[in-house]
């Protein structure tokens, strides 16, 4: 099967496992059921949830036992962006090619729609099937470290300081690896416990988690600066006028190219353990760095 | 032991546990583990917590046991509040005596801050010993549901809609069941888990639960007309002036305290299962209802 139309596939299983994941639109009351779905179903690249299905294949598991784990990682990062689109944080007006929660809702529904998103993840977890070496508990100690003060959080509050002030390398790289890294790592992981993985494809398939979770957010950056507001589905040029802390303004354009290119062979090297079975993983890789930036 | 005695003693503990929970003020981000520590560490009753620890003891577990769940519902709790005082909710500038978080830090700390405790609170339960009924996946899932979008947050959207607008008493009763009582049902309940309650005494903990929280959310309406800011520790009036919709407002203050009485009969009703192991909950019951209202 060529890998876009795996993609296209299990998107739409995601698409209607997170359907029947959250309440129905009508359900009172309907202005946070109709707002998690709104900003749930805005045309999501699903990129973590297919990640975390890939490492749950990588590891000889199911797609439908990892579909939980999936829903829950973008229950998860589309939290995230709703609290990260609010006035008070980036103020952007367009998420994923429509206008954000806040311009649509109001703020304060906005911000109620995140706390409902990322609650309704961890619910989600006390759903899991456990397997032999993971039980919702592990699982779910991984999500809320991942999503915490110390990763996930961390990496917001780290971008909101570093606006308008010139940052180093190093703490770019914190940045990242908090903000977007943490999370795709996590995706994968939890992935690959639904598959039921030794410790050691764990720890392989978090290695290249990380890495393309950094390469992810390089290209993410280059992308902003090189591209249009409608190729993109979101404000171009965003990141310079907020002067974000970004790889292309820290290290230069050319720099911030090898970079990513760099990191995608670190995440290609950590699926070597999987052979054949880590085709897809390989391929979703490949496909990231493959973006015209 | 006297009341206040075991409620100075159990607060105590509380303390100490929530502060070995939660990251030191200095781990990076500071910013964000600062926040957490300043709303949490804000000289807050704890009483969602005090009841879980009773309600572990009336189903004859101990305390210690009880701790890490009465930490998590005080995390959601101050989450709930964090989010709560946001310009875009009900823009309040003090809370337990305090200036809110947003005053203190900015929007985007105190929605982050929020943020993180709600998280947190999910990574303690993934941290709580099992007991025979009931583990990990029964406690997530508790507290989940109760904090989620068709109970706590349902509580919150409906009050944000019920501003300015009249509302029927029904109405009144979704927004305080939800708001309030569910997260106070669900700290006993967790609490009773803790000790590994029966099914029954489960059930009956629950009830004495919802009861109280009612009683307690109408107590706390009825203090808003008739008390002083300073010994609210928040802005008195305020429910008045935002044309909040409350129990006075919609049945007057006589019937109200009529109420608020009969609720807490009610929760002592529910009490009757427990014989002398369900005293201190017994005792903090009349405690809420003999406050000066």
């Amino acid at each position: 099967m060529e890998l876009k139309t795996y993609i296209v596939g299990r998107r739409q299983e995601i698409n209607r496992a997170l359907d029947r994941f959250l309440p129905k639109a009508k359900t009172r009351p309907a202005t946070i059921h109709k707002a998690m779905r709104y900003t749930l179903f805005a045309g999501g690249k699903r990129l973590r949830p297919i990640l975390a299905i890939a490492a749950a294949e990588a590891c000889g598991g199911k797609a439908a036992d990892a579909l939980p784990v999936a829903c829950a990682v973008e229950c998860i990062h589309t939290y995230s962006l709703v609290h990260d689109d609010l006035p008070s944080m980036d103020n952007d007006d367009f998420s994923r090619g429509r206008p954000t929660a806040h311009k649509v809702f109001a703020d304060g529904i906005a911000v109620l729609t995140g706390d409902a998103l990322l609650t309704i993840a961890f619910e989600i977890i006390s759903l899991v099937k456990p397997t032999r070496r993971y039980g919702p508990r592990e699982m779910l100690h991984e999500l809320a470290i991942a999503a915490g003060s110390r990763k996930l959080i961390a990496g917001q509050v780290a971008d909101l300081e570093a606006e308008g002030k010139s940052v180093t390398r190093g703490e770019l790289r914190y940045i990242h690896e908090n903000k977007t890294a943490a999370m795709l790592a996590a995706s994968v992981r939890l992935g690959a416990m639904s598959a039921n993985a030794t410790p050691r494809e764990l720890n392989a398939v978090g290695k290249f988690g990380e890495a393309l979770g950094l390469a992810f957010q390089v290209i993410d950056d280059i992308l902003d600066v090189t591209q249009s507001s409608e190729k993109l589905g979101k404000s171009a040029g965003k990141d310079v006028a907020a002067q974000k802390a970004t790889y292309p303004a820290v290290i230069g354009l050319d720099a911030a190219r090898r970079e990513a290119q760099r990191l995608t062979r670190r995440a290609e090297a950590a699926l070597t353990l999987f052979g054949r079975r880590g085709r897809r993983l390989r391929e979703l890789s490949n496909y990231l760095l493959e973006r015209d930036y």
